[in-house]
């Protein structure tokens, strides 16, 4: 019989119910010492925690995360706030023992990731941050055949996240559903939240980036704000773009916006090795694009690979052959990859320590786009 | 609080597992008056029914059917078994006053579906059976957009399942695992298996069929049987095709394989009209291809509609724009709609007698390739 | 210096266009032994072939195809007229002695067709058939992937064309422009114009059919006529489908339509084998799509191969890798490949004898539509 | 009887043959007041020069291009020899009051395109650069949809050329093939080469570039060189991104590449306006993908339009409906654009003037590139 390990939740947005969605699934599609148990979810508004928790499951609530981290029969705390939350948070669970489960980014920046990373490791507590992509099949394939040297040396990586959803200026800041477009909630704008999951995975398939040059903008320049009523200035950066090169010397092109026009969620990454390239695009998550140079010159071509085979990474445990998951399975896998963790001793990454090297990076991006500069990206 | 609703499932394969997590999901992402409670699962192994009731939280087992379907305590059978044991567990479920949401296709042949038909509206119970495509969230849009009169008249539909999987001939026939390829048990061979779903989907979005002319082939002619170890006489069809008639003056081309290289489950139609085209792929299957030929001239292309928005059908339920969602779905929004329906008293379709229409059908085409002549579809 | 071939054309319509294209282009981008030389172009009307021939720079006119035919400084006859006059014009060149290039189909039927093979196996003029589409260089090139034994056993061969450009009701039929339209000029519909090129390409690619069962349907039965001015019967098909067998066992199934909204020109054909797959789309012509269960099972997929390398069929002639070559230059390649037989004495093909296997299966398509039974192809 | 246009054509590679043929061929398929006539085509070698003039038709040949320059037979010098000779070859060609129509890009640098403008414009002579891209139909045709003013306010330009040619350290450099890899022939790597093209049709479609900032890379820093025999520096770039911003405050983000293993020629433009965005692909260059946020919301999607209809730019003039056209032909309709400005009086673009702007874009970037900083375009 597996072992509860009882999950305390804060938050209760969309990421609480994509990482609540997982808790509920991966014990039956994956066999694991661990089950994870919905103990209690933390919210301010007793009624929404009420809600949350009936609907889902939750065996109680709280309305201040402060007791939940205190509570005796919490094992982990999982971090679905706002990004001006987290490192607080994270302290205090840290220094209550618990393991963390953050959602990224880890933090508002990288001193305030610094103090996170260095709170976990001196508790001694697991710990990981929520960058889900790495778990999509067949970004993990990815990360798969990179590791099996098929690409060879690499040349380009490029990424971009496009989303077109805050085109309209009647948009306004702030508050619940939008404190992603406030940048004292959130931090920055879609260089913290989209161009981070593409650097996660860049500096997982590629490695560490040693330089960059940003540039940001803020198109619409002043929005209604939902927490004060006004019209204030819009602080987030709308649409982020920065070139730059990885250490091993390939060269880097970033790009996210929430203004391209006609893409919801188009985070692609394309890698260009000397013998062969792979390409991937979340609107088709369970596809992978790949080019190999040592097919026969006439019969060269981008393979579509429908990535659901059960020798493919994960989908071994779902369905059979062409019947394709979706997004919110790659939370699952997240789940599973962390309790294998706690049974293996081999933390599932990124954990802190590894995220905050993304964070080092989205710093480095601000400070170029504001100095207009090449920057060195610091050491994590 | 939601009424429980508790189900007897008979089987524990593919189907079991998927219908399984259907019933676990739905309550997590819609409000519906019934939840699912998984009370028994049945299976002739006591072994295999535990081992599946633990991994997926089944409160009981049974070993003999005939007492999961008299059990006091089960409100509905689920029916998960091979083709050729449909009609006897449906028979006495509804004689026992139970509830029935049977795999499909529905029955062996037209005559025995009938039957079943006649025995759950003599009970009057609730019944249904799992033609879980039409709950593919582009699917249902398609039937939307039909039903507005997007389309006009329509020409033509067109529709293929292609699979690849049983080309070797070192694979046998028969068993557990493979009872698809053994004609005992499963009555016919890719028709049943998946031109069944073709037509489900045929019949709900465009209509009943009129005539049909069809082929069948048997490419592999022996296998050794995995139940008797002997090389025998394949009986199934590795392939069918027909074309024909639909009542409202369409044409029909279908055709279905398990001998397209290259295609894992590629079930894709394409219905063509006065005024607009639709185009669905099971391989991409949140993607629905559209031409509407009242856009402006010049501009006129097939659109590839990411059916992930709030206001396409079941997707405000689930995450936001741009994430997709996989097969397993449908499933979830199938149960949805069965417990819908258990409120509202309109049944979720198709019911039994509504998924003996594609029963008829099969009748023709196996009929027509048999007797190589047109056969008019029996009116159902 | 090249020899000079005198060509003497008949008909001026869109065909007569594309020929006289490929004559004037031939050697610029092919070293041959013979040059076409634009002779003489012969339209009824005078204005009409002196307007053709001073745009395309023919040397002389007639207006009487008989004197043409009769012309000793002509070398080839091409004729390019509506379907039901290629017979008469076809046997008058082959006794005069004149090589003959006739546009496809070769006749209104195979009794037809048999005489103009006749007539030039006794004149022994070279004689070849436009079906262009071989000389798609991605079509040459799945000739080739065949011939090298890729494949393997064949299990499928499905092709489409399928057009949406007489949906109107409104569109007359008959006259110069839509000859086509009007049974009369074209002997059947989508059959002889559509199909006819599905055939011809099925038939290289796959070997010859065995038998066949057909459906065809005229969906608006009545035109306005442009030559007598009134409302009359439509006696073309608007659409036809067929299924049946070639001779190597595999399956056929095939469709042509102009009622199928949103396809200007989508001629398709997808073959199935043991061992790899082929698909080609018309729309993008450009491209061949091929799978290969040989290699690695996780790295399977479908490769869309840009078929303008220096390797690839023909493309050695044209730009340079990436550039993509368009509709015309198949003509091109089939004039190349003509006058590249004069020299080798091996016929380009199709030539009439070859080209009169096509005709023969239009003949099955019609009686077993007519029939409604199964029938056999009557062999060559 | 149209007039005659007397080319003399300086340079027989690729491009000569890409211009030679637009030539032949322009008259077919426009109705034009001029007709170019292959007058003479120079070369250094004798044998060079006879041979193409023999297989393409020109009249005569020339092994000093100052002697053709000087020629009273000549109306028009066509430069297509490398980019370190335009500017010796333009200035003369304008001097002896020949029109010119030069290879792009235009110069080795901006001050030396600058002489070269000044110069055709004191000699008042017509002169035209290469930019061949912007005629592809469905690059005019996206040109028409801003124009029209479909795409709203834009806020995203991103560019890419991406090639995979030069990847192997064994190519040489330098000489009658490859002087694209010799910097003292070229001036530049991809950055002249292909980023040229992006930027032309950019500036085109979307208006002056404010500033950038620039990256580039030489992966393979030592190529054997051809007319040296040794082992030299490589001095052009391999790689170039950059990102900056266009006057109209929308976002630059452009690479290019001879490093990316999977692309032949693979030049992609997306726009992204407040209402439509609208992409394109040289690889498939007869489509454009266009979207349109106006459609109704349910309906949206990328509309894959096949550019092929008769209302769509030059293609009134080619086949019909679904009938692509390849690379070649736009060129062939710059030609008919020249010949037009002719007529008309208003010049074809891109003349020397326009296409300097493109220059001073290129100075800018490797300004950048150098100094490591964001750099302002210079004023045109």
């Amino acid at each position: 019989m597996a072992k509860p390990l009882n999950i305390g939740m804060i938050g209760y947005g969309f990421m609480g119910r994509a990482h609540t969605n997982a808790y509920k699934r991966v014990a039956d599609f994956f066999d694991l010492e661990y089950r994870p148990v919905l103990k209690a979810v933390c919210a301010r508004s007793a009624d929404k925690a009420k809600e949350f928790a009936a609907k889902w499951g939750y065996e109680s609530v709280e309305t201040d995360w402060k007791k939940l981290v205190e509570r005796k029969d919490i094992d982990a705390i999982d971090i679905c706030t706002p990004n001006n939350t987290h490192s607080e948070i994270a302290l205090a669970a840290a220094a209550a023992g618990k393991m963390i489960l953050c959602e990224k980014p880890l933090a508002m920046n990288g001193p305030e990731g610094l103090k996170m990373v260095e709170a976990v490791e001196k508790a001694k507590v697991p710990n990981m941050v929520w960058y889900n992509y790495r778990r999509v099949p067949a970004v993990t394939f990815a990360k798969q055949l990179i590791d099996e040297g098929r690409l060879g040396r690499i040349f380009h990586y490029r990424a971009k996240f496009l989303q077109d959803w805050t085109i309209s200026a009647d948009l306004p800041q702030g508050g619940t559903a939008l404190w992603r477009l406030d940048v004292a909630a959130a931090g920055s704008g879609v260089s913290g939240d989209l161009l981070a999951h593409c650097i996660d995975t860049a500096i997982w398939l590629n490695g560490p980036l040693a330089d960059l040059n940003a540039m940001t903008e803020t198109f619409i320049k002043e929005r209604k704000h939902n927490l004060t009523g006004k019209v204030e200035k819009v602080g987030i950066d709308d649409a982020c773009a920065f070139m730059g090169h990885f250490k091993n010397g390939s060269l880097a092109t970033f790009e996210s916006t929430r203004y391209a026009r006609g893409h919801k969620a188009l985070y692609t990454f394309e890698i260009n090795g000397e013998h062969a390239s792979i390409f991937w695009d979340l609107h088709d998550l369970h596809r992978l694009q790949y080019f190999d140079h040592r097919d026969q010159g006439s019969l060269r071509g981008w393979r579509s690979i429908h990535v659901t085979d059960g020798d493919h990474p994960y989908m071994g445990k779902w369905w059979v052959p062409g019947l394709q998951i979706g997004y919110e399975h790659s939370f699952v896998h997240q789940v599973a990859d962390f309790l294998e963790g706690l049974t293996t001793g081999k933390p599932a990454q990124p954990d802190f320590r590894n995220a905050y090297q993304t964070q080092l990076v989205l710093d480095a991006i601000l400070d170029s786009a504001k100095s207009q500069k090449w920057v060195t990206v610091a050491a994590g």
